[in-house]
């Protein structure tokens, strides 16, 4: 690592922070003559997950996707401690203060100081042809690109539900969002076949999107991002927002064609900038989807009416050659040309969380 | 092809189309008595450019950028004919209208019926420590991402000059851009070392940049582009542009603060989002760059004052794992912690094309 020029001094004393903290929370609760058992990711499983009557994560925002990408139980509470405050933002976790004082927390639980609440998650149907529903865990294989188009085609094999057309439910729900895109791979064995595909690390994806039971529609992009109110803070929020220098130039067009009559200012620029930007956030606990399209290519070919909206249900049919759809950057399915997927919030599906009082 | 759904018949036709509208192409040539040498992509070098007086890609804008790509003499002349109207926009190409008659467009060129276009061109120079530069070939190559990966080791264990630390101007010019991204492979020997980057289809960038030799800015985002006059109507655009829909919120939450006076119709919606859009557009004979930050990320480290501008200069230090800055999209250069990359327009550079009158 020093070799690589990385801090690994710096690593270290990361380590040993979260480290201390993880201690901390067992501590906590063991004093409170509460079993715990303490897994590290590779351990962490679904009967462990039976096994809990609660599951707290230790670590940042990743490792609470992680923790309730094995919770199907909507009444198994699912609790997030920030280990490293320093480098994760903790949306999904509780309040950093909580990190060195989680006794604190327990007692805020025993006495009823806070109230549940349910994020809603997406599920995913797949079918058509030639369809792999096997996931990849991007997390635990930690594979190389070849390695993990290579695992997609050997599951392939061994799978033989891939025959039947009929809609799959695929084995996960999306705590964050699911994005849909090419992989960037291209594959040896389909080298003289590919003419008219440029290898580079960003090929636009191509398929077509139907919201809610809407016409189809034909669109090329840098891929599709459908969230949670969860995941409208994360990604999608990322892709979506404005930045208050665009805001202004869009401003400074309108007032030239004498469509702004209060002065432009700092300060009108700002408000608009942020209640645009807040526009994108949503409560976790809505039952609705937000949709965006990355970086929509728009020609004689390809249109794109609707490049962002809620949306109850969004069908994708993929045209693409090589692509995956990724749920919480941590599992991927092959979504390839002849699958079709249909995206939408079962209010069954949502993960059981707490707010404290504050 | 035909078992992956790939249509088949559809390919061979535009390949059936494409032949025949080189043959029109090179028949007119030696028509004219104009010696005529027909290579294709493999074949494409710097010593078949020296033999000629001028070069014509026959293709779409991909194959343009190949063929400029390996002129570097500003008074050698490249013209593109878009023998794939159906699939190409042909930017980079003469009208349409010439690929079934090019006579007409030799006529023009004989009578002196054009202009000549020097159409601006991106140079970089790297340094650093440990730092590679050695181009790897994008196209030719078509490696897997773990092969791109491995060539990158490859070379650099070949590459003696790595060692010394003065700034190395790169043997290539950018037509279009210059990304700055990571590339999305986790390598398998450094699997046990990396516990805090996730692998995913999408990992943030991480970089210091320093605008016409402006303070440094620590970024993280979904990477950097920055492009010429050229590439500003290509995958800039499409990075940048501003939706219908989104500049009509914008405008309907400045009408809510009280800032609006006219009437917020669809009318002035498009024309302010025409104005916007058009904005990001400029002559390909300018001699200035344009920056953009795709998905900045912005929380307690990171701001992005400036999120896109034009300049003359654009420094990057990377802080990546393992990414690369890719020209064109077609040749890509090994980019990580330690190496710095200057980013500048040189008119030597220039690539001379024609503009025929009309």
């Amino acid at each position: 690592l020093a070799l690589k020029g990385s801090n690994y001094a710096g690593l270290l004393e990361r380590h040993r922070i979260h480290t201390k903290n993880v201690e901390h929370v067992v501590d906590s609760l063991r004093n409170e003559r509460i079993e715990v058992r303490l897994v590290k990711r590779r351990e962490y499983n679904e009967e462990t997950v039976r096994w809990a009557d609660a599951v707290i994560s230790a670590g940042g925002d990743g490792t609470m996707l992680l923790a309730a990408s094995k919770v199907f139980d909507k009444f198994k509470p699912v609790i997030g401690v920030n280990t490293d405050p320093e480098r994760s933002e903790g949306h999904l976790c509780l309040p950093v203060r909580y990190t060195h004082s989680f006794p604190e927390a327990l007692q805020k639980l025993y006495r009823g100081e806070f109230r549940w609440q349910w994020r809603q998650r997406i599920r995913l149907y797949l079918e058509g042809t030639g369809i792999n529903t096997t996931p990849v865990d991007l997390h635990e294989q930690q594979l190389s690109q070849e390695q993990h188009s290579r695992a997609h085609i050997n599951e392939r094999f061994q799978d033989q539900k891939s025959d039947i057309s009929g809609p799959h439910l695929l084995p996960v729900r999306a705590l964050n969002e699911v994005f849909i895109g090419e992989s960037l791979s291209s594959r040896e064995n389909f080298k003289s076949c590919k003419p008219s595909f440029k290898f580079s690390l960003h090929r636009a994806s191509y398929y077509e999107i139907s919201v809610d039971d809407g016409p189809w529609e034909k669109q090329k992009s840098s891929g599709l991002n459908v969230c949670t109110g969860t995941g409208s803070k994360a990604w999608s929020y990322n892709i979506n927002k404005v930045a208050h220098q665009a805001i202004e130039e869009i401003l400074k067009i309108a007032k030239k064609h004498g469509g702004l009559n209060m002065p432009l200012n700092t300060e009108l620029v700002q408000k608009v900038t942020n209640d645009y930007n807040e526009s994108l956030l949503y409560s976790p606990e809505e039952p609705k989807m937000f949709f965006s399209v990355r970086e929509p290519i728009v020609n004689r070919v390809f249109s794109s009416n609707r490049q962002r909206g809620f949306s109850s249900k969004v069908c994708v049919r993929s045209r693409c050659w090589d692509a995956c759809m990724v749920v919480d950057g941590g599992t991927s399915f092959e979504f390839n040309d002849g699958a079709i997927a249909s995206i939408l919030i079962d209010t069954e599906d949502s993960l059981c969380t707490v707010l404290l009082e504050e």
